[in-house]
């Protein structure tokens, strides 16, 4: 049967209408009016209201940034979306009319990429987003891993440096300081605050460290820069080194690097491959995974929240 | 229906035979003839003979300390056991006209604690193995988590200190080095050689760094020796850590901490909780695990191979 999906993230609300035959029927995007958790829910409704015209729809699946329980009915804490402890599960399937299903956005991303992209045909997958932080997703035997407590998979919270860069999640040297798109920026701009001769390139582009942005960094490399490329270079070794170690405990069949980073493929990826073998335990004793780029950047989230509903409700 | 299972450590193997009121109707243990992998499986073959005699079996469960193959039919590498791709299921099978499934030993004894053990009444449970090694096993939703390739939960040979002490796998800092029982007495080995004050007390139990023995090492714990309570305390500092950072990606509801150090209790546990609690990302937002003692101390790993052998079956 049709189900909704619909993605909230800090900046955008997306959604789409997927068929029996997996294809998006309709979509629909809006602004996340992030003042008011109130104000997200009457989005999201009116959003579902407007996808569903028309249509008989099985259920409707909610990717949310944050953390949600184990059973998958409230969202426990997503700062960005002013939402603690609030039961969005109850109050949709009560405006809707619908059966509503919650999940965690990266979550939601990974099992679109496992059912309908590059994760197709695997049944043990490690997805790694790489955005503003560094987010995941497990798929083990072919179901959602998501923990006892409901909120697993968070990669960008493991230790990468013992008491390193201080993270927004109270700790220090977490994974997401050294390997996020963040980081990168953060990386070029303390290349330009440096006046080393190697920055002549992106100073070119930006002067100014405080105004750099992702897209001068993405300019800067595609133009070939031999200082950013080494910068890009080290957070593809950083990544690798870490899918290595997620690798002793994980041994996923295939890794999945997706998030806005992964635009620039093999440029990102043969890094990552070189220091995953580099850097894997028991290496020459086991089977070795693949390491490839995620293939749905647009809506991942809503088709993956659309697919998962639909799953739940076992009309699939 | 009864089932039988077999442990084969570097050392000894142990087997039972479990009842289907999960009781141990019978046990036994040999020494490992670990000389050849041809001798290994005719003591393994000798034992299950012994103890199948008078009972009707359902199958055999044969727990390996080694890498196991994701159809849990071949031991792809098991250095102690002078084993490397023997197909030990056919193999057995063979020989014994019964169905064998072939399990890591970690996974094993993990299973046997989630099914009888300190996991009981979970779902989601992490098994911390600090022995000689660090080993682990992971119990996903209900299900013994084995990765893609059959060689997952090697907690081991996560990554703890970049570029840290060189690990057996060939890698450098994997947390076996920082927090097994062998670092435990290489630590207390170093007090001794360092002549420090306060390795006074050590030196009256053993005076010979060479010669320090992990029992050693023990009865200074039990006699309140406070330099090598202080040791155990830093090994629980590091285990506490790791099992933090671990929670962001596994999110278990329980972690089970076993192996021959997990008979000192809350002289280890209190320093883990400490540092889990202080390490844990996001702390306030989540739910926070339980951290406690394995139960079952003997025939873990016989016990858990053979209720896994019967749940192949159907016939637990």
């Amino acid at each position: 049967m049709k189900s909704i999906g619909i993605d909230v993230g800090g900046t955008k609300i997306a959604g789409v209408l997927l068929g029996e035959d997996d294809q998006v029927l309709a979509q629909d995007k809006v602004a996340t009016p992030a003042q008011s958790a109130q104000a997200i829910i009457e989005a999201i409704v009116a959003m579902v209201q407007g996808l569903q015209v028309g249509h008989e729809v099985a259920g409707v699946g909610v990717a949310i940034a944050g953390f949600i329980d184990a059973k998958q009915s409230t969202v426990m804490y997503a700062p960005n979306l002013n939402m603690r402890n609030v039961a969005l599960k109850a109050i949709l399937e009560d405006k809707l009319g619908l059966k509503v299903f919650i999940e965690n956005d990266a979550n939601a991303a990974g099992w679109a990429e496992y059912r309908f992209g590059a994760g197709r045909g695997t049944q043990n997958m490690l997805m790694v987003t790489v955005g503003t932080g560094v987010g995941g997703a497990i798929i083990a035997d072919g179901q959602m891993f998501r923990g006892g407590f409901g909120v697993g998979a968070e990669i960008g919270h493991m230790n990468f440096i013992p008491e390193g860069k201080e993270c927004g999640c109270g700790q220090k040297g977490c994974l997401e300081q050294y390997a996020s798109g963040t980081a990168l920026l953060n990386a070029a701009k303390d290349l330009l605050r440096s006046n080393d001769a190697s920055a002549a390139g992106l100073r070119q582009i930006c002067a100014d460290p405080e105004k750099l942005t992702g897209s001068d960094v993405y300019q800067a490399i595609q133009a070939g820069d031999i200082a950013v490329l080494g910068l890009l270079k080290e957070l593809g070794f950083t990544l690798g080194k870490a899918i290595a170690s997620l690798t002793a405990l994980l041994d996923p069949e295939i890794v999945v690097i997706g998030g806005g980073v992964s635009v620039l493929g093999n440029q990102l990826l043969d890094p990552i491959r070189e220091a995953y073998l580099a850097h894997l335990p028991a290496r020459g004793f086991r089977p070795e995974l693949r390491i490839v780029a995620a293939e749905l950047v647009n809506d991942a989230g809503a088709i993956g929240a659309a697919d998962l509903a639909r799953g739940h409700l076992g009309s699939r």
